[in-house]
């Protein structure tokens, strides 16, 4: 008998740490012999790439607030469709730097965007494949832009990465109401201490979780 | 003072003829002196013509059903609000080359896709432009892809181009249950008689709705 897939969210602001933080559940998860899908949103799939290079080059002609939500969505459904599901059903471990919360707090609590039109996209775009588990990385917005300018000189700064303090104080409170109203989905991580201290956060986490009996239960599909 | 926009869709299945519709209509408002924008769906800025490509392009990964409705409503609402609307407030004519009724005709009534999910996003895609005229090109689906086959030397096929026959019979049927339900906004032309029968079934419906006085008055907004 294959094992049932599982699916991991990593959520939180710029600067975060959100590719360790995937390098480390993917690793706890292999070190545990499961086949594990490192992916990630806007993206994962060759088409969704294509949409996610609309989404974050900057262009002249400025993406209207429909449009970028449209488009997210559009990528989400071909990820769900084409990467998530297969592998889920093929029993892997999926762990997706970014998924829907992102769109809740960026779209959402960020942008203003009606909560009723993002919940009716994702149920329409998920086609029912929702994170077991979303590992919020919570810290203050001064430290997360600091640490993602920092590494400016490598990674082409884009669309969102120029957006102001005040909108990811808005992206920020909008994760932790996420995290507040599905306690049992959503863990929050202190990301804001030294690296070593993260991973045993995590560690504990998905101990808490997978340790307990409960690997391979996936829920809601 | 500045004339109204006045925006006008042309619908119809392959090889209905809608090229030489739009070049009808474009140039009967500009022989009453009127600057015209012509455009087509799904495109009309360079942003949406990006996702056009992605719509239209056979690739190895197969687009998921809700991957290909959201990428069509997110270049309409780049389209509505980079192109049609820009283009209406300065007093312009629009004619497009399909609209939203193709959503409902071809994803609606053609792949049976709830007309609810349509409508919702037709309704956040369009942000209140809806057109003032829709010419209905009608005939016959035998005729329409013989017609669309006859051309296929000069023009590369496309996704949609491959579809059956009983598929266009459904969305035939699909555009006709539209023009029913919307008898003041659609005007059904038999597109299966000569093209000059043709120009005068489309002269005669721009006469009979904007040479009464009503040139100018865009509703609706």
């Amino acid at each position: 008998m294959t094992a049932q897939g599982v699916f991991i969210t990593i959520e939180g602001i710029e600067g975060a740490g959100k590719s360790t933080a995937v390098s480390c559940v993917a690793d706890w998860f292999s070190g545990r012999g499961r086949e594990v899908l490192r992916t990630r949103e806007p993206g994962g799939t060759p088409v969704a790439e294509d949409i996610r290079r609309i989404l974050l080059t900057a262009t002249e002609e400025e993406l209207a607030e429909p449009t970028e939500l449209l488009l997210m969505f559009a990528a989400r459904a071909q990820h769900v469709a084409r990467g998530i599901r297969p592998a889920l059903d093929s029993g892997r471990v999926v762990v997706c730097d970014r998924f829907t919360d992102s769109s809740r707090a960026y779209q959402g609590a960020g942008r203003g965007i009606d909560p009723v039109v993002i919940e009716s996209l994702a149920s329409y775009a998920e086609q029912g494949v929702r994170p077991d588990l979303t590992l919020l990385l919570d810290l203050p917005v001064g430290i997360g832009i600091a640490r993602a300018a920092a590494r400016r000189g490598m990674i082409a700064k884009d669309r969102f990465e120029r957006e102001a303090h005040e909108f990811f104080g808005r992206v920020r409170a909008g994760f932790l109401a996420i995290a507040e109203a599905h306690p049992r989905r959503v863990r929050v991580i202190d990301a804001a201490e030294p690296l070593d201290r993260v991973r045993l956060q995590i560690h504990a986490a998905l101990a808490a979780r997978f340790d307990e009996g409960e690997v391979g239960v996936h829920g809601g599909r």
